[in-house]
C-alpha cells in the first residue's frame, strides 16, 4: 500500500480485497469442525471429560497425547515428529497410493515451505567442483527461488507450455538440462502438482516421462504436491509422483530418489497458521539422510499442534464414526465452492478482451496471461517497475484489489499474468472478477 | 542407546529417566491452566459459549482472535507476528524494564532458535573480505555452533570462569577478541544469560562492561534471555541487557545493536513443543532490518498456535483477574519447585568425591565438572569416544540416567563435565543423584 500511495493516487474505493494469498481462512472460510474439536481436546485435556465433543474426536486426542512426552503438546517431540502420527501419515500415503509407506521415511514439518527448505539445503550441500542446479518450473511459486539464491545454487529454469495448459514438456526438460550443464551441475529437479500459480494437474503420462527423465539423469526430485486435494476439472485426477513411480517397476521405484511434501495449509483444511506439514522421502543416500537427522535435530522439533493438525488432515472421520456425516458435508461444501469459483473465474476472465486464461484445473489460483499495450510498457519503465507491477499497482489503487503480479513468479519474456486466488466467497470474488474487467478495460483504453 | 548396546554390556536399570533435556512437561511438569484454557479457546471458539472457561480467559481469546485473519488461529498471519500480540510483547519488555519497547522491534518466531537462527544467517552473510567471527561462550548451547557451521561462519570462543561461577570476564573477551582478529571479523557477541549449560545469572556490574566492550568494539550484541524467569539463588537478580543498556544512557542505547530472545519453552510455563518465541531489536541498520523482513517472508509467518501462547506468557493473569490465584499458586509452585531441585542437585553433587559443582543460580541444568582418572580417559581411547561421552554412556548403561557431555558444549581443555536437566520430580531427582554418586564412586575405583 505505501507503494500505491507513491503513485500520488486517491483511493476510490471502500475495502482491500487480498486475493494475493493461499490463506482460506483469512477470507471467510471455516475450519473443519472435528479438526479444531481434536486439537482443542488435545489442547486442554480437561475437555475429555465433556460430553459436548463427539467419542471420535476424543479417541483421536487420546491416541495423539498418549504419543507426546508428558502426554502434552506442550512437549518437544522427536525431531522427525511424533511417531504415531508419522505412522498415520504412512498409513495416509498407503491408502492413496496403493503402495506400502514406510513411517521411517516421514519427517513431519514447519509446513512444506520449511521441508523443502531443509532438503534443498541438504542436496546443495554437496560440495561438488561446480555449483548445483536446481531445476524449477517458470512459473514457480518464489519459495524456490528465494532459497536456491540463499543457498548459493544455480536456478535453472524448465517454462511450462502456457499454449498447452500450462503442461509440463520433457522435452522442455531436457533443454534446459543441457543449457544448465555448461555452468552448473544440475541434481535437483522440482515439480509442483498441481501448479502453483498455474493451476495445472498433471497427467500421468506427465509424470512418467518426468520420473523417467530424472532416473536417466539422476536427478532428485521434489514434488510439492501441497494442492493435492484441490482437484476441480472432472477430467483431471492428482497422481502422487509416489505412486506412478512404483508403479513403473523396481529399476524405478528404487532407484529414483524423491522427496514429496504435503501441508495443512491447503486443500479443504486450510490450516495455514498451524504450519503443519510432511515429507515422505524415497531412496534417500543414507549419508544425505544422516546429514538430514543432524539438521533437523539442531531446530528441535516442528510445533506439535502443527503436528496434530496435520495427523488430522491425513486421518480424517470414517464411514460409519460418529463425526464423518459433519465432516463429509463440510468438506464437500468447500471443495464444491472452489470448484464452482475455479470454474466461474476462467469464464468471466476469458470474457475480457486482452485476457487469457487457461482452466483453473486444480490448486486455488487463476493466473491469466494479460495483454499490456506499449504506452503502458513505457509508462511502468518510467516508475521503474516491471510492467505487471505497474499493472498490478494501478489495479490495487483504483479497485482495492489485491493480486500480484506474474513477474514475482517468472514468465516469458514479453508476456504479462498476474495469480490471483479464488479464495474470496462466491458473491464477493463475482464483485472481484467484474471490478478486474472494468478496470482492464479502462487500462487498455488509457493506453491504447 | 544404540551406541550403548554396541558397548554390549547388561542393562541393570528399569526406566531410562531422561534428564538430557530442557523439556520440562515431559518430565511431568503440568501446564499452567490459564494459557491452556486460552488456547483452547482460540482452536475452537465454540467454547467462548461455555460457562466452564472463565472471563478473563475468554477475554483474551477474543482480544487474539480479533487480530488474526478470519478471526482464526488457521491464517496466516504477517510474517512479523500477529500485531496486538507484538504489542503485548512490548507492554511485557516495558514492565519488566522500566525503560519503552516498540511492537515494530518485535518479531515472533518459532521458538527462540528460530530467531537466533535467522538473525545469524543475516548477520553473517554481511560479505566482507575476511568470513564473520561470532564470539560464543564456552561451554555453549550447541544450536550456536551448529549454526554458525551452517554458515560458514568463524567460531570464536570465550570461556566462561569456571573457578568464579560461571562468570562472564570481559578480560576473557578481550583476549578472544584479539585472537580472532587474526583470522576472521568478529561482528557478533552471544550470551547467554541465566546460562545454558552452566546456569549461571550475570551480575549488572558484568552485563554494563559486556556492553561497553560491544560498543567499544561496534560488535552486534545477541542476548539468549530464554531463562528470564528461572533464577533461583536469593543473591541473584536477572537484568535484560536492553534495560541495562538503556541505563548506561543514549551514547549506549541509540548505539548499541542489540537482540534479545525468549521463548514460551522454558520458565514456568515450559510449553516447547508450540514452539513459540519472540526477539526484539535494537537499532538494528535499516539495510539489515530490510533484509530481516525480505527473510521472514519467504518463510510465511511463524505458528499462530505458538504465538498465542507467546502472548499469554508475556500477559498473564493479573492481580484482581479471576485466574489470577490459581495462575499465581501454579506459577510458584513450579518455580519453587525448580528452586527446591537446584539447591539439591548443588549439594548432593558436591558430596561425591570428584565432583565438583557450582551453584544453579538460574536456567533448569547443573553442569557438575567431574574427575576421570587416565585409565579411564585411555579406556575412552580405547573405543574412540571423548572421555565424558564414555563416562556418559556407562552412566546410561548402568544406571538408565541420559546426560549430555560436557564436549557436547564445549569445556576447557583436560576437563570433563556432563549436563544434567533438574527437571525430573523430586523424588525422581533424589534417585538419579544417588546413582550417578554410586555410579561415580565405583567408576573411580574401576578405573583407579
Amino acid at each position: 500500500m505505501q507503494r500505491a500511495a507513491l503513485l500520488g493516487i486517491k483511493k476510490p474505493f471502500t475495502e482491500v480485497i487480498r486475493a494475493n494469498i493461499g490463506d482460506a481462512q483469512a477470507m471467510g472460510q471455516q475450519p473443519i469442525t472435528f479438526l479444531r474439536q481434536v486439537m482443542a481436546l488435545c489442547t486442554y485435556p480437561n475437555l475429555l471429560d465433556s460430553p459436548s465433543f463427539p467419542e471420535d474426536a476424543k479417541k483421536r486426542a487420546r491416541r495423539i497425547l498418549q504419543a507426546c512426552g508428558g502426554n502434552s503438546l506442550g512437549s518437544y517431540s522427536a525431531s522427525q515428529g511424533v511417531n504415531c502420527i508419522r505412522e498415520d501419515v504412512a498409513a495416509y500415503i498407503s491408502r492413496r497410493d496403493g503402495v506400502p509407506a514406510d513411517p521411517d521415511n516421514i519427517y513431519l514439518t514447519t509446513g512444506a515451505s520449511d521441508g523443502i527448505t531443509t532438503i534443498l539445503k541438504i542436496l546443495v550441500s554437496g560440495g561438488g567442483k561446480s555449483r548445483t542446479g536446481v531445476m524449477i518450473p517458470i512459473p514457480q511459486y518464489p519459495l524456490y527461488s528465494a532459497v536456491i539464491s540463499e543457498l548459493d545454487a544455480i536456478q535453472v529454469n524448465y517454462y511450462l507450455d502456457e499454449e498447452n495448459c500450462w503442461a509440463l514438456n520433457v522435452n522442455e526438460l531436457r533443454r534446459a538440462m543441457q543449457e544448465a550443464r555448461n555452468h552448473c551441475d544440475p541434481k535437483v529437479l522440482c515439480i509442483i502438482n498441481p501448479g502453483n500459480p498455474t493451476g495445472q494437474v498433471q497427467s500421468r503420462k506427465c509424470i512418467e516421462d518426468v520420473i523417467h527423465f530424472a532416473w536417466e539423469e539422476k536427478l532428485f526430485l521434489l514434488a510439492d504436491e501441497v494442492y493435492q486435494d484441490n482437484v476441480y476439472s472432472p477430467d483431471c485426477r492428482f497422481h502422487s509422483f509416489k505412486k506412478v513411480l512404483y508403479e513403473m517397476g523396481p529399476e524405478y521405484s528404487s532407484n529414483v530418489e524423491l522427496a514429496s511434501f504435503h501441508s495443512t495449509s491447503k486443500g479443504y483444511m486450510g490450516e495455514c497458521g498451524y504450519r503443519g506439514g510432511y515429507m515422505e522421502v524415497i531412496n534417500l543416500h543414507p549419508e544425505i539422510k544422516g546429514q538430514l537427522v543432524k539438521l533437523l535435530s539442531v531446530r528441535l522439533c516442528p510445533p506439535v499442534s502443527g503436528q496434530a493438525a496435520m495427523d488430522i488432515v491425513v486421518n480424517p472421520p470414517a464411514p460409519g464414526e460418529e463425526s464423518f456425516e459433519q465432516f463429509r458435508r463440510e468438506k464437500e461444501s468447500v471443495l464444491g465452492n472452489l470448484a464452482t469459483k475455479a470454474k466461474l473465474t476462467e469464464d468471466l476472465f476469458n470474457e475480457v478482451p486482452g485476457i487469457h486464461c487457461n482452466p483453473l484445473q486444480g490448486a486455488m489460483y487463476a493466473f491469466p496471461r494479460i495483454f499490456i499495450p506499449s504506452k503502458a510498457v513505457e509508462a511502468a519503465q518510467a516508475h521503474k517497475m516491471a510492467p505487471d507491477m505497474f499493472y498490478c499497482m494501478k489495479l490495487l489503487e483504483e479497485t482495492g484489489i489485491c493480486v500480484v503480479p506474474g513477474s514475482g513468479f517468472g514468465q516469458r519474456e514479453g508476456t504479462y499474468h498476474f495469480r490471483m486466488t479464488i479464495l474470496p466467497p462466491v458473491e464477493k470474488l463475482k464483485t472481484v472478477l467484474r471490478k478486474v474487467k472494468d478496470f482492464h478495460i479502462k487500462f487498455l483504453e488509457q493506453y491504447a
